[in-house]
């Protein structure tokens, strides 16, 4: 597929085509991109929007010594393409194969890993000030989307690319939005740029009018140091910074986006590049819905349909519902998202209760210490977030909310495996980071019901709650199970003896499996699901030690500082006759591939849980 | 002390006072700080720098109602004077006494409790939008220093303030320093608005002949939107992101803060007020050594010097030279702080390896990011920062250092009990938060050479590691006790029988002191040094198991999550004989008050732990 593209097998093959087929080029790899995400799934919306502005890095550097970092790294599909993966997109994201993101460890093409917003800016930075000290000359090039900039370590970042007195480049891929449409005064500031169409045939008019014919007032701008320039850039709030601003710069334009990184590598300090693109370009589906193109199942490429059967509803969907009557009867209720209102299911919220809604961009501290003010104002604020993006807010939450014991609910979506996304997405430590903090309720739901029952209970509770479930389909078993939730109690499913198995939100399902083949095995089993992390509940382990020989303790989190060790340490001290098993994930990262490929790799699927347990019990027996 | 001052006894009372009694109000505030924290110790420049802006405030504003959210908060003496406590600063920062700090439970005026930066605009705006949907009208204020301007979340919540359509105001308190001299382009930007005094004038003038000799022009201008608004005001930064701007303003001047705040109360959108301060300002010696008057001990009020005689040696001191001798060795050393060189002892790195040398201002997300990225491009930098404010950049330790094992080191100061300035700064979480992330290896010095030692082995691991050590003097016991530092291995320093002390850092100390109480009480006492508190020593819990029937894990780090759980939960499954007592901090913030007093107050002293381990020996017995 692609006579060009086939051309083009390492790194830096890509400046030896020639000019005129990098139009062709360009629609060969979107083509590629599109067939190949068709299949495995993935990023396409970010990654056919930037294309061309791949093409042109690739082109204008010489990426063997060159590095880019690509913020979140969602969009480095052409680069990976570009540098020797073509392969790896029959395996993308899949276990075992292809990450979906920057990774070091597959290509010495790759400058520094990513997947969390923000960060691209401050490790070029990092980069540069290296090579600065080794002495070495190659470029360094970070690339971040508007949507990104919204973040505070973007900033941080920015301030301190002012005092760079080295090249140091900066690509913002403006397309207007960040997984859906981007919020906020800097975004509105972008667009001020981008409709200003006439700014740069203006600058050469004024300041040609000004010497010639206004001697005196030309004068007195520029005693004012910098007012001439404020008067003719658009780019004026990265000026401010100390950053010189190029563009804007159309980042389908293969001239012009080649001038614009030719004229940036020439300027000895940090220089930012205004490059707008148009997300989901060149595939009319993707054009039309690119929020639902920016991560995608595998689809029908005719006509952008998924191909996979519509679902059973998610927790996010069971989410999206309870928020609405939690709305309908509690006015104080307010449903904060970080630029996530589509992932974490706040669209109809958002439709209903506009006034109460609000998407403060890609900045999780903020959306923290805002539902802190909320909350101080007498509102019941919901923060709705993925668990591994509530790692940016951790000191607002201990310090904001929770040192004030302030009534914020953190909804915490994606929690344990979620797959495809692999390592930086994997929501695997929040029961860790979250329990060590005091004042924090952490509870995780057996099934849909329970979600619903556990966010009433938090935003009614009046203190910091935080309720985490995972990705996908929610749990529909155990409906006739549905005790009301009581601070810190567990809910006893069935009672026998032997066995007791104790097991946190997700691990309940795999619990009643692991207890139907222990039963087959002639054990007698018992299911408790935790509910409560912290505080969890000692109360039901001291009744039930006497009539157990194995405690075993489920959770998808690591093991370091989760619910195993909490019960583990409390049981230590106070039942050291009962055994106790820990069934968490080991302390590791996680890579990409399905959650039940993952839960077998890490042990924690029913099959290897169960093996586990026969095997703790014949230890003990001897 | 102070006629007028004495007539200030409630919240509002200084709307009374005749405004020809403001000067020698102020002079009566700035004697009463200057002679009570001169007692007591406490931050006295940046509150000397705020006397007239927060008179202001509190004559513009009914703090019955109106609220302000002071920015960091050690700025709010005044506003507490002001307010009814009056008698608080003869207890001020002591055990049981009034807090350095807002407090809502210490008086209604305090609307929102801060200790960290940067949050106060986040904070003011959740305030602000809980008021409009509550429909009622006062006015919200938030305060924040050009230092806290350049933590990111400042910027995320600016990015959010753009879209508020009723009054909110921040007010700019702009000292040209954080603890120290500002850094960042930000920090240039505003001293380039300062030094253009000619600005206002500028701006009429310009566009009186505008319009008048030039109508071709400025007809160009006004289609061009906002181009004449980006000539003439100074804060063009701001009015970019969508908030008016009003300033720069004399912030030693009442007249001119009156009207400013007036003028700000009559916008309904955001609006920022540019103060200009002088941090120290009406006491010489402050205002000559702001850094130092920054946060003082107890000093003479005649000559500015600090009562107390010189102590020994701190950890930061050992810090500071061991850093010297660590980049004179190696040339890929470097160094990072956020706003903190002083406060973390690299003044001296800075002065002798400028060029390794990073102040990234108030932004622990971008200096660990900016770390990470230095690390990648081959450099061994250490990040050198508290133990509380490390908080702030928890992803990107996870995501941007540890998943990429880049050999970053973090020298975290701080650690443990604190002291006075109470729970947001205690440093007792770090344990959990760090020890449940993969790849992260924390270590704890239990003297001076060892903090040394364990730097040493830290930058030479080249994978993350991390450091900790107590604020305040340097242990200098155990000198006898120096075996090389090894991946994991404790440290035993006296072995015997019955109990063993398993102590990290400062708690080693500690732990010599139970032990000799111990053996007074007839028992055999073995006393580690856990060195590595992950990964911690196993193999030596293996070998002692068998000679001891108590093992006391001490650390000052909360329970949950912390050094003792991990070892619980590990002889739970591997030495259920052997009983095991976890001496930590309960799972609750701590508030201030001497480190002896909060010790004593939680049972991690001498005498405390002692008496528990009684306890403990007791009850097994039986």
């Amino acid at each position: 597929m692609g006579q060009i593209l086939d051309t083009i097998r390492h790194t830096n093959d890509i400046r030896k085509i020639p000019e005129d087929q990098y139009g062709a080029l360009a629609e060969e790899i979107r083509q590629f991109l599109v067939e190949k995400v068709s299949v495995t799934g993935g990023h396409l919306a970010g990654n056919l929007g930037t294309v061309e502005l791949t093409m042109a890095l690739h082109i204008s550097l010489d990426l063997t010594k060159d590095k880019i970092v690509w913020d979140v790294g969602h969009q480095s599909y052409t680069h990976k393409l570009l540098t020797g993966r073509r392969e790896g997109f029959d395996t993308l994201r899949q276990y075992g194969g292809m990450s979906g993101f920057p990774k070091r460890a597959e290509s010495p093409a790759d400058a520094f890993d990513t997947g969390h917003s923000s960060t691209s800016i401050s490790a070029a930075l990092g980069l540069a000030a290296a090579r600065d000290l080794r002495g070495t000359d190659e470029k360094i090039v970070a690339v971040i989307g508007d949507g990104a900039m919204t973040g505070g370590l973007a900033y941080e970042a920015l301030n301190n690319a002012a005092k760079r007195s080295t090249n140091f480049i900066i690509v913002l891929n403006d397309n207007e939005m960040s997984i859906s449409e981007n919020v906020g005064g800097f975004s509105k500031y972008l667009s001020d740029i981008r409709t200003s169409e006439g700014y740069t045939q203006l600058r050469d008019r004024i300041r040609y009018s000004l010497n010639d014919t206004m001697p005196k007032v030309a004068k007195g701008i520029s005693r004012a140091k910098s007012s001439l320039k404020q008067l003719v850039i658009p780019g004026m709030f990265f000026e401010d910074m100390g950053i010189t601003y190029l563009g804007p710069v159309d980042g389908h334009n293969m001239q012009d986006l080649l001038r614009a990184i030719s004229d940036a590598k020439r300027i000895n300090k940090a220089v930012l590049i205004h490059v707008r693109t148009k997300k989901g370009k060149g595939y009319l589906p993707a054009e039309r819905h690119p929020a639902r193109f920016h991560g995608t199942g595998p689809f029908e490429v005719e006509t952008g349909l998924p191909k996979s059967p519509s679902r059973k509803a998610s927790y996010t969907d069971v989410f999206s519902t309870v928020m609405i009557k939690l709305a309908r009867k509690d006015e104080r209720v307010t449903a904060i998202t970080a630029a996530m209102a589509d992932g974490v299911g706040l669209k109809r919220f958002r439709n209903i209760y506009p006034e109460r809604f609000y998407d403060v961009g890609i900045a999780e501290q903020h959306a923290v210490t805002f539902a802190a003010g909320l909350a101080a104002g007498g509102m019941r604020p919901v923060v709705a977030v993925y668990s591994t993006f509530l790692q940016r807010a951790y000191d607002q939450i201990a310090v904001d909310v929770c040192l004030q014991q302030l009534p914020v609910t953190f909804a915490i979506d994606r929690a344990g495996i979620v797959g495809a996304d692999g390592e930086t997405h994997q929501g695997i430590f929040d029961l860790s980071y979250l329990s060590c903090i005091p004042g924090m309720t952490v509870m995780a739901p057996k099934n849909k019901w329970e979600l619903s029952d556990m966010l009433k209970y938090a935003v009614g509770s009046g203190r910091p709650a935080a309720v985490r479930y995972p990705r996908g389909e929610a749990c529909d078993r155990f409906e006739e199970f549905r005790a009301p939730i009581e601070e810190g109690r567990a809910e006893v499913l069935y009672e026998e003896k032997d066995v007791l198995l104790l097991a946190v939100g997700s691990m309940v399902a795999v619990g009643e499996d692991v207890r139907g083949r222990l039963r087959e095995a002639g054990y007698g089993c018992s299911l408790v699901n935790a509910r409560f992390v912290c505080p969890f509940d000692r109360e039901l382990i001291d009744r039930m030690a006497a009539t157990h020989t194995l405690l075993v303790t489920m959770e998808e989190n690591v093991q370091s500082g989760g619910f195993g060790e909490h019960v583990q340490a409390y049981c230590d001290e106070a039942h050291r006759d009962l055994q106790v098993l820990n069934i968490s994930i080991p302390d590791r990262f996680v890579h990409h591939g399905s959650p039940s490929q993952l839960m077998k790799e890490l042990r924690i699927d029913a099959e290897s849980v169960t093996e586990r347990i026969l095997q703790a019990l014949r230890n003990e027996r001897q």
